[in-house]
């Protein structure tokens, strides 16, 4: 392909994080704007967000939660009712100090996350055992004050969903968070074809005000970690400081056990450092806007157009089909459709309608194939299974190769220093160790698996007996 | 039905402001929380919005639409920008001064409204007559510092739909501008069943940085007007502002032709207040969540569930159909469903399994019948059909005996204090009488109505010539 129609990307192995600029921007993701730290999601940006919403959606109402809206504005008082979630959020909050002219007697912050809101709410309609489970969840905005920022990664402001629940005793709720977290993960393999880790959050590093935190984590392809998504079970800390008790089958009063866990566009960051290559994004088929680019060939030559929009009309009934029928270059279009991530790209000219056949052109592997008219919506429909199958194991792998168990600090290290990715390590239980650790490596533990193994006698950094396996990584 | 059950509503005739909060908050569509002037959207409450969303957003993509997400901020200076639109929007945002623990260098006010947001992306990303139209829409929530507050009709914070286009020409910016309005009333008359007249507002009426505005105005029960959806054609005044400039068809620079619109939260609001009644709620059926609610009576009795869930399974198929099996007593359910406005209530017990039959009972108009098991389907199609017709019908009766053409200024006040409603008056055109008539009557000028009629020569105000016929009404 000529040079003159490729809008360049920085190589990954050059400079990864220029690499990721390029990608968000050149393939229209998002644009800046004056507001610091926020970004603007373009058509393309938002129309993946709403395929992962649209998912999402089903799964959450599918598991038996409604969905509701809270207000954008918390009051200071009420944020400061529960000590150690404010005590967590209350460095990154954006307080709102003046309504039109006049100065506000209580500020306002705007909200960095919902719980003390649903807390507020619960206590006024729930009276009795009859009232549980309440399974809520809202689609919404957030706002959390960040110095520094990337697109998807990390924004004053993103988009998400915020699940609320509450529940008559400790095992239920627990089984709700573990439930969540199982929708978070199936969504992020199945759809997002992105592969997770499972496991619990440290003390230091669950959420502020939660019993205990769950996550899955994947890894990037530059060999850092990123949190996906988050389930707590936030026990009965807010359920006592809000006062949110129910007569319970015993005709007693008693608390709600609570949860929360949330999702949000940060998962797009995942997808495009996962999956993306030096031409530019890779966009799994089940959550990509198109899944199949026509390109008519010359298509000034009498027939190609009609046999083009008839082909689109045809494949529009099982995939979801573009079709760039504008005078653009070939090669403009080539580099456009690749740099956006389209999985498919199928071109057909006078020469193959004359065959009756189209060519098929993979984005992951750049595999072209000459399919026949004849069974060509059950070939597309084999060859989109398969990229999406395809990119999973690919980026399965990648973690299989970038995950390494060690029994040293020093080992810890090394590998670190040279493969980066996850490191498997015992640890003691011991926040001091975990700081030393960061301080000394810049790896934060990610989760502790649910898939425990003993893969040695010793925490890794310490003298201590090893009570649990550890993955650790550097993190975005 | 024994008053024992009864959620007690006050009767409209009473008090009809206490019979809209009763019926908002007894109906479940919303709860208060310790955010002034703020409301939490309850799951039916926030069920009906997302049905309102999912028909809105499917008319606005199939009219060549994409959506789009903008920051939550705007800047000060940015705001600054258009000189009518910050005269028209400071008195009434929010401004956010502190981000942490710090003092922010400039103010960032909450968006009441993005077209400066828009205006600067599109001074981004337009360069050639090549990249227009474009045609942007999003989905957000917004802030209006309100002193006083009503749910869904006036709140701090509501959530809507904004559009933002631009264009090559004037006159397809006015296409554009018409085009929405006509989807607004589609959607209004066709789902919501909600009767509105199309118009222009007058300058004193329009949109802070519009050329004009195009509105619906609908009519509630208590004869006052509601603003339902309003379409502005900006002109060229935000693009002169930021410099969206374009290389036009000859090669030379112009600026673009922009248009924004807006549809929110507020037309449930109107939906309460046009069809509801004393015993609350009435939901027109294309927008219900639930169509049709099973009540199996003597539930207890053999066989009696099974049927009930089997019919629910057989008409979920086409209708969205819940079922109560609690053991809650008959009479609370029947009053809890007609309190929520659910279309058409289907009672089942040992009887009518017997001689495979069911009743039928319209929360409309109350009229019971009995249905043969052998044509249900056909039946209850056809009864929410006839419901949806009938709620506009009855609608627009409503509206058309509520409004008066009035040729005299005591006419103008005896017939509004009287019947209140719309009031038909000739203008001249003056801003100074469209004031006075404010100021001694309570009405504002609710718009131009596209279809004007002569209907006396003089301002109904003055000595001058009426120019305009003129909607005139007491408005929420």
């Amino acid at each position: 392909m000529s040079k003159d129609f490729v809008k360049d990307v920085t190589s990954m192995k050059d400079d990864f994080a220029q690499w990721y600029t390029d990608v968000v921007t050149k393939a229209e993701l998002i644009d800046y704007s004056s507001v610091r730290g926020s970004m603007i999601l373009r058509p393309y940006g938002y129309a993946i967000w709403e395929n992962i919403q649209k998912e999402l959606d089903s799964q959450i109402k599918q598991t038996g939660h409604e969905n509701v809206y809270m207000p954008l504005f918390i009051p200071e008082s009420l944020l400061q009712k529960e000590k150690d979630h404010i005590e967590g959020f209350a460095p990154e909050v954006a307080w709102v100090t003046h309504g039109g002219e006049e100065k506000l007697t209580e500020r306002l912050c705007v909200r960095p996350t919902s719980e003390v809101l649903f807390a507020e709410h619960f206590k006024n309609i729930i009276h009795s055992y009859r009232d549980l489970p309440k399974l809520y969840n809202q689609w919404s905005n957030v706002v959390r004050w960040e110095k520094t920022t990337r697109p998807f990664l990390r924004t004053l402001e993103f988009l998400w969903q915020e699940g609320h629940t509450c529940h008559e005793t400790d095992e239920e709720a627990h089984e709700e968070t573990v439930r969540m977290l199982n929708v978070y993960a199936k969504l992020c393999e199945e759809y997002l074809a992105i592969p997770v880790i499972k496991g619990q959050k440290t003390e230091k590093e669950k959420f502020a005000g939660a019993k205990y935190t769950y996550t899955i984590e994947s890894l990037m392809h530059d060999g850092k970690a990123l949190q996906s998504g988050t389930s707590h079970h936030l026990g009965d800390g807010f359920a006592k400081a809000f006062g949110i008790e129910f007569t319970n089958r015993e005709g007693k009063l008693q608390t709600v056990q609570q949860t929360s866990w949330g999702f949000t566009t940060r998962i797009i960051g995942a997808m495009i450092m996962v999956h993306g290559d030096d031409r530019g994004l890779v966009v799994p088929p089940k959550i990509a806007p198109t899944q199949l680019m026509i390109l008519p060939i010359a298509q000034h030559k009498e027939g190609v157009l009609d046999f083009a929009y008839d082909l689109k009309d045809k494949l529009s009934k099982t995939v979801r089909t573009g079709i760039d029928a504008s005078d653009k270059k070939p090669g403009w279009k080539f580099n456009e459709y690749e740099m956006k991530g389209i999985p498919l790209r199928l071109e057909v000219g006078p020469r193959d309608i004359e065959q009756k056949q189209v060519i098929l052109v993979r984005r992951d592997t750049g595999e072209k194939q000459t399919v026949s008219l004849h069974n060509l919506e059950t070939q597309v429909q084999e060859i989109l299974n398969d990229i999406q199958y395809s990119l999973f194991e690919k980026a399965k792998t990648h973690r299989e190769n970038k995950t390494t168990a060690v029994t040293t600090f020093d080992e810890f290290k090394n590998q670190l220093v040279q493969k980066g990715g996850f490191i498997k390590a015992m640890w003691c239980g011991d926040e001091a160790c975990e700081n030393y650790i960061k301080d000394e490596t810049g790896a934060t533990s990610r989760c502790l698996p649910f898939d425990q193994e003993k893969i040695s006698e010793k925490c890794v950094c310490c003298e201590q007996e090893g009570k649990h396996l550890v993955y650790w990584a550097k993190a975005y």
